[in-house]
């Protein structure tokens, strides 16, 4: 049988095939052609093995160098765009245009270029020098890092290609991707582009390593091998928990993305202002990619009454139009079946939708659910529930009281909206109850959906546990980003010209920001 | 039975006492009279939910105010210093002068006080600003920081008056500190001058708390309790590992200091060109403090050889004249004996002491071990054992490549140290074993010992695990120790009258360094 090679080391390979697995195009459930392959522990071995060689020469690499792979990668993407476009369009059903070829793709070279720019830049190093007593610290790379893309972003969060991986290149480690099973094509396509480009750039061969799969216990004894330095990931709350786990135990950094609820909240004088334009925008946020966004709206709060009645009247109007969207797998579309039942279950009742959609491959109608606040204080864990796809529980409050004890007892998230009228007629509200959102996520937002994570430095893609597994990292933002994947290193009493460059009195890079006695001085 | 009082929600009183207990007297062996409380959880709670209602007012309270508790709290210790000193020299058998008076006690109010000024500076929450996006992001508190304490420093690592109280403090976190039951009545000297200082200041009330003791049920119970922010600990690999357990589980930050070799390697050149004033400055070192440091050396490398052994043979006499110090108690005398004959076990053999002492209270002879480089490699487990306390092990090697291979094996430390000749007859050899010692340390020393931590922007006073539970972080140097017990919050097109003050586009402060448009201005 014909099964598809894991990069190792440079070079692509057989994998130790335990088993092999297939994509399926969603859009249709047509299973693909190609068989690739389930790795034993071997090929993680080896890719360990090859990762920690590199780690220690990439020490030597200059940060040119990192950068000149980076912006090569980049180009080697776009050149390749119609290929890693139609291959992750055939393996996850997001449209060509514009969400692939006008969204994500950009935005994967653009976080690769920003990443080249930050590692020429080493501000991020945070060199700090204490010359009085020649006491000299900054960030150096922390290790192999092993990075698990999600489902839903196949290039952007892509192991091989997104935010983690250009994190990781550029703070100057090796990065041992897994690709996810739903687009191993798409990976495989991307993967050729970096190593073709970490060749270019003349990277240690094991800088960029890519498995297809491995077995799940594999995927623990990776992660807490001894040569790993650091773990991204982007999944699941379940997957995500029982990787930190093994992590944790072994003592290792691992920052994990796993689940939100992404709460809005409009305020009355917002919906009596312009109740129907922000509908139109609720929609648009909750259907876009098919809600399969990490801060896709799962949770809507609005205080009962007419004119709330009016507001999710539209939006399940528009949810009911809008045709349903392929969903990024069957059993993406089983958890959205099984959520939707279990909101129910616990009190919610249907506005729209609620039935897997009858349309080609895997859809499921737009869903849109409602319960009161009273209901809501009543089953907090039954009614909190995050369903990672086209489906929104609307939750009207009878007073403020009410609202403030939801958000007492709402769990952390990636991130918290205020809709609020343009007037000052909302101000009083939202100063009492902006704290306690903001207590719950890491990024709190006025009149705009949460869906849009700009590539910002000041950007939080992060949150309270269990949204992330640590409140003060982001995943997306640089040069914020590369922090998760550096030690702290210091420098006491070491002679001049045993420094790093960057940690001497003087040093050639004008663009560096240094702290030097409490100030930050340039260059 | 009359037991000391605890410090709950800004008053003294009594514990939910399981248990009691006394402090020693370690240079006698005398028990002291006080009876302290094992609290049960009850207290636990009601600190907690004390620290919770703290929290949030803490949010609003102005930096200036945190700095001026953290600098009356330090002015207050002093007032009240010839107490405290005189109750941690009682309680530890620490010495008066130099130790206790001249250096920990100015170590602690000095760290108070950079504190404050972090505080009141704010370039910690290294605020930034994307303006042409409108999104802006800043370090915010993390929520109640339960300390622990260790045995080894009564004053400047205490749990409520130490480096995490200050950061934490500083940070703006209310403080839950657990004392240790090695110098409960310094800890409530130094309680009561902190709780005079908070209610001057006018903080909340339950800002600043301490319990003495609790079960170790109790203490992981609180360590992942909901209301818990973070976790500071400085103490034992075995109790740092059962809380990082706990902690992790439950999704909570939490930075733990554990355990270090602290490996010094003395090159060929350096013992040629000055050997006997390096025995010296080992002696002092190891036996500082009767080795009972975090940065203690516990592993010396050398070539072995004539010159080696002049160099051992020096300091086994410098280790055997010198009176052996009081321990902190007798457990860890214990440990020392028990640590002592583990090592013998595993190979090594006595240069010097080896035994208990005779002199009074808890004390054991100042030890020095030898073995070779073939033995340690040959059980790296059992000779690679932290004796914390004055016991200190030599490995001689027979070449560079013996050393390489130790090095290679190392687990990770807070500190590694290399000495060597001040021409360049040691150059060679540095440049190659460098970076395999800087692979397993957090902070690397030249020509010096890693006894002295300086309270330095610079210092990195962590390391890889098991040292630390993470390598980007440090426990001691102001402002960096600030962002442990800090989360990361990012505002997203939100209006700027509703954005914290140091997010606006002008700032009052003219002292605080933003990152604006990717350049660090200033106020």
């Amino acid at each position: 049988m014909d099964v598809a090679e894991i990069l190792i080391d440079g070079k692509w390979q057989a994998a130790d095939v335990d088993a092999t697995f297939h994509a399926e195009n969603p859009a249709t459930g047509e299973t693909l052609a190609t068989a690739f392959p389930i790795s034993r522990w071997s090929d993680c071995d080896a890719a360990l093995s090859a990762a920690s060689k590199a780690a220690v020469t990439l020490r030597e690499v200059a940060p040119e160098r990192l950068a000149a792979f980076l912006e090569e990668y980049a180009s080697n993407i776009e050149a390749a765009a119609p290929a890693i476009i139609a291959a992750a369009n055939e393996e996850t059903g997001l449209a060509v245009s514009p969400r692939l070829k006008d969204v994500e793709l950009p935005r994967t070279t653009n976080q690769l270029r920003q990443a080249a720019a930050a590692a020429r830049e080493e501000s991020w190093k945070r060199a700090t020098l204490d010359l009085e007593r020649n006491i000299r610290s900054c960030f150096v790379p922390i290790g192999p890092v092993v990075v698990f893309g999600p489902n839903n972003f196949p290039l952007a969060f892509n192991g091989i290609s997104g935010g983690d991986f250009a994190a990781a290149i550029a703070a100057g480690n090796p990065v041992i991707a897994k690709a996810h099973p739903l687009h191993p094509n798409t990976t495989r396509l991307l993967a050729e582009e970096a190593r073709k480009a970490a060749s270019t750039a003349g990277l240690p061969s094991g800088t960029v390593q890519m498995i297809y799969n491995v077995r799940n216990a594999d995927g623990l004894k990776l992660v807490s091998d001894p040569r790993v330095g650091a773990v991204g990931f982007t999944g699941s709350r379940g997957a995500g928990l029982a990787l930190k786990h093994a992590a944790d135990e072994a003592g290792k950094a691992i920052y994990l993305e796993m689940s939100s609820l992404n709460p809005v909240i409009f305020l009355p004088g917002a919906i009596a202002e312009r109740g129907e334009q922000l509908g139109r925008e609720l929609i648009d946020s909750c259907l876009a990619g098919s809600g399969q966004f990490c801060t896709s709206p799962n949770l809507i709060l609005l205080w009962e009454g007419e004119p709330a009645e009016s507001f999710v009247a539209q939006v399940a109007k528009g949810f009911s139009e809008r045709t349903p969207q392929p969903l990024l797998s069957s059993s993406g579309r089983e958890h959205i079946r099984e959520g939707v039942a279990a909101l129910i279950h616990a009190g919610a009742r249907l506005a729209a939708g609620g039935s897997v959609s009858n349309g080609s491959g895997y859809r499921f109608e737009n869903t849109l659910l409602r319960a009161t606040g009273a209901q809501f204080l009543a089953n907090p864990s039954g009614l909190q529930r995050e369903v990672f796809g086209n489906a929104t529980l609307v939750v009207t409050v009878s007073n403020e009281e009410q609202l403030q004890s939801i958000l007492q007892i709402l769990e952390g998230n990636l991130t918290g909206t205020i809709y609020s009228a343009k007037t000052s007629d909302d101000d009083a509200i939202y100063s009492r109850i902006e704290p306690l959102l903001l207590a719950k996520v890491g990024r709190l937002l006025n009149d705009k959906m949460p869906t849009g994570v700009a590539v910002s430095p000041a950007m939080q893609h992060g949150g309270p546990f269990p949204a992330t597994s640590h409140p003060g990292f982001t995943s997306v933002g640089i040069p914020a980003s590369l922090t998760r994947f550096a030690q702290l290193r210091c420098y006491d009493g070491v002679r001049e010209d045993r420094l790093p460059e960057i940690l001497r009195n003087s040093i050639e890079n004008p663009q560096t920001w240094r702290s030097i006695g409490g100030e930050w001085v340039k260059g």
